[in-house]
């Protein structure tokens, strides 16, 4: 059990004359930003304004790498080589840097992005491509990826922090895995059972899966959506629910 | 006068499946290599195997940022604001940086590419934001522009080391700008013409122009073409013709 | 006069993840859409669906090709040769075309998009350029351009239908062109001016200038704009208050 | 039995500033050209050029459809819903469409490419969409697939005329498959074999696998490869060879 509690979400997906999300009023409420670097959503200027939100809030900064698919917004899998992998996950972390120091501001962590996080969680080649390309530019950088996963385990072997990504609005399968948003009950719909969802695995670090196993599940942040008015009470929602059992929204 | 100059030519510029130059061959004979980041030309890729071949030959690295135009090779002017360009320009260099940490190298210098070179050589406020992007990333990264021209003064203002360029093969106006490719004397096709140039240019600090005016023109680098069996041999002659001279290459 | 007028509005500008415009909305309200080809927002899934309401809906199809600009949305000035342009515009009417045989409706028109069309109205190569590759595919297809403009001229002088386009919301200079944008009186902000400065354009074919000239303007056609709740509602008024004059919206 | 032949290749792959391939020179030796129509390789310029040489030496043209790729050249399996596979295929086929229309030629077949030539032919349902697609612009157009694969039965199924691909240089497996690039016995790299490879299969109607047994093949076109100096040699010895035996190099 923790008393404080990282809150994460996905931002800086604008792309060019294409608004997506609302940075201006998520990024007060959480306490980590991963800024899209511009291969599946965000650009330099979208990046730019970011960070500068960032530091105004102190919100922790991540770079939040993908595949290289705007239209499919990194979201498909796709294939590279490991080689190719380590170098785009240098470039996109590189790009984000830049802005981080140009702001004087510290880069915190990376978490890779859609079918990118999800391939790497169960792939150890892949994680390890990631974490090498990570651990090159900077070794004290977070590694955040699914909680328990491949991922988080291969940066861990290298000596690097992970940080366990839980999922407020996912339900878990018995593996730890999230139940797929192809499936019909992927999704916590109900505001009050993700809450109670949340708390559990925040207070108790257990989590009850589809099956309604109890399992353990470590949990140091806590993924919310960056974009709808629904997303913004929900980040309340949840901020209130965990102050009132003692645990407060800190960035890890 | 001089008794070292450096030779640097634009690399790092083949694409995904498309090839382009020669870098295994042309970055053993340069001093410094302007590498592109991936906007006009170049790849994630690309950049990490150009950054591994510089540090193999001891070869002085540039990032080479650009207008975002692939199709038009960086080569059109476009209409950015100069938050956009400080942007662009942060992005680009983050990027390039990220693959010298990755390696073990410093990254020495940054030249602006094509269009963006020529409209900062004549655009005070453009050469502000390019310089204003580069010395929050680093205020020791050196500034390549045209010799003289105004993006090498706003570096200079700003404390900044700026490297004063100059080119083997292209003719000069009398008022130090190169003359416009659309011309027919926009080059110098001659080889002996371009190495008694280049010869005049650096060990007198003049350039004969058009017109046949004898001018002064500081030249810290040399501009040579990295694509094409005749450039290295150029490259190879320029370099015996400046040795003969008692001038050496080295990255400045 | 006339008693008839078309109504068109820029559309099928979602891109991939990004979503912008109502077309399900606004689509049903007019009589023209300009749908966006790929180069400067728009994509084969948007374009597919975009043409299916307006078979729907009865409303007359047009492409809307611009530069290859997605991060600028085809509003920043490109320098391409002539036949680039012919190609660049045979590209993208080709992409539309393909998607009004599939549906079994009609291409009707074609409008060049934000920068493509400011520079068509005042170069008449660029006009040309334009008008033969139109003509190539299709002699029948009309040609959109701000009224009056040489796009319009080049189009008329090969035979081709113009369609004369005027702005709801725009005041315009006394030689025909629109007030810039960068001038702080480029727009009608005010509603019912607006629906008067339509009125008079329509019903008089004149325009009151902002220097207060009133001069001669053919109207063949209003442009408004796609997104946002006020856009439906003013398209709504402006409907109305034609219908009064007993001016009715119908495809030219 | 045929005494003619189809000699097709992949072309107009050249991207922007990129050049790929020698259309000029191969262009006039084959029969059929699959041109690139933007999404893996190819642009608008491109396409016009390479139309261009094909009416000009009487070539057979056909679109070369891919999943949107320029990175990978289109050679990644990629995910997309049926529907987007239409709509991307139509896109793809209409700007060439135009271009075809535009210079007075007629389109005479479609090819996917890579990972989607591929895909298709295992995938009853993405050749189903692929079909349509091609279908609901022009039934009349060809299917170009990979002989006996599922997407030349499906476009066979549904009327339309399927053109049974084979490779000069790729052994088969027994099921009629290529031998995966990834494994050392994928290609035919002597010239004489590659040649008796080709005759078979266009003479006797069948192939020798790589496990050594003969196999009943339908050869309606020979894929060659469009770039190397070698390439342009082997595809005049396999005219050469073909036409000892009486088979002429003919447009399907």
């Amino acid at each position: 059990m923790t008393n404080t509690i990282d809150l994460n979400a996905d931002l800086g997906e604008s792309y060019g004359p294409f608004k997506k999300g609302n940075d201006e009023q998520i990024i007060p409420l959480i306490s980590s930003a991963n800024i899209a670097c511009g291969f599946h959503a965000g650009d330099y200027l979208v990046m730019d304004q970011a960070i500068q939100l960032c530091r105004e809030h102190g919100t922790g900064i991540g770079a939040h790498p993908a595949y290289q698919d705007i239209m499919g917004f990194g979201r498909r899998h796709m294939v590279y080589s490991y080689d190719e992998i380590e170098a785009l996950i240098t470039y996109q972390i590189g790009a984000l840097y830049a802005f981080c120091i140009r702001h004087g501001v510290t880069l915190n962590h990376v978490k890779p992005h859609g079918a990118l996080y999800n391939d790497a969680a169960k792939d150890k080649q892949l994680s390890e491509a990631i974490v090498n390309a990570i651990y090159a530019i900077d070794p004290k950088l977070k590694v955040m990826g699914l909680s328990g996963s491949l991922l988080t385990q291969v940066a861990e072997a290298k000596g690097m922090t992970a940080i366990h990504e839980v999922f407020a609005d996912r339900n878990y399968n018995d593996d730890g895995t999230l139940v797929s948003r192809t499936l019909d009950n992927a999704m916590i719909e109900n505001t009050e059972q993700a809450i109670d969802h949340v708390l559990q695995m925040v207070t108790e670090g257990t989590v009850t899966t589809v099956t309604g196993n109890k399992m353990p599940l470590k949990a140091d942040s806590i993924c919310v959506h960056g974009d709808g008015a629904h997303a913004l009470q929900f980040v309340e929602q949840i901020s209130d629910a965990l102050k009132k059992e003692g645990v407060f929204v800190k960035t890890i």
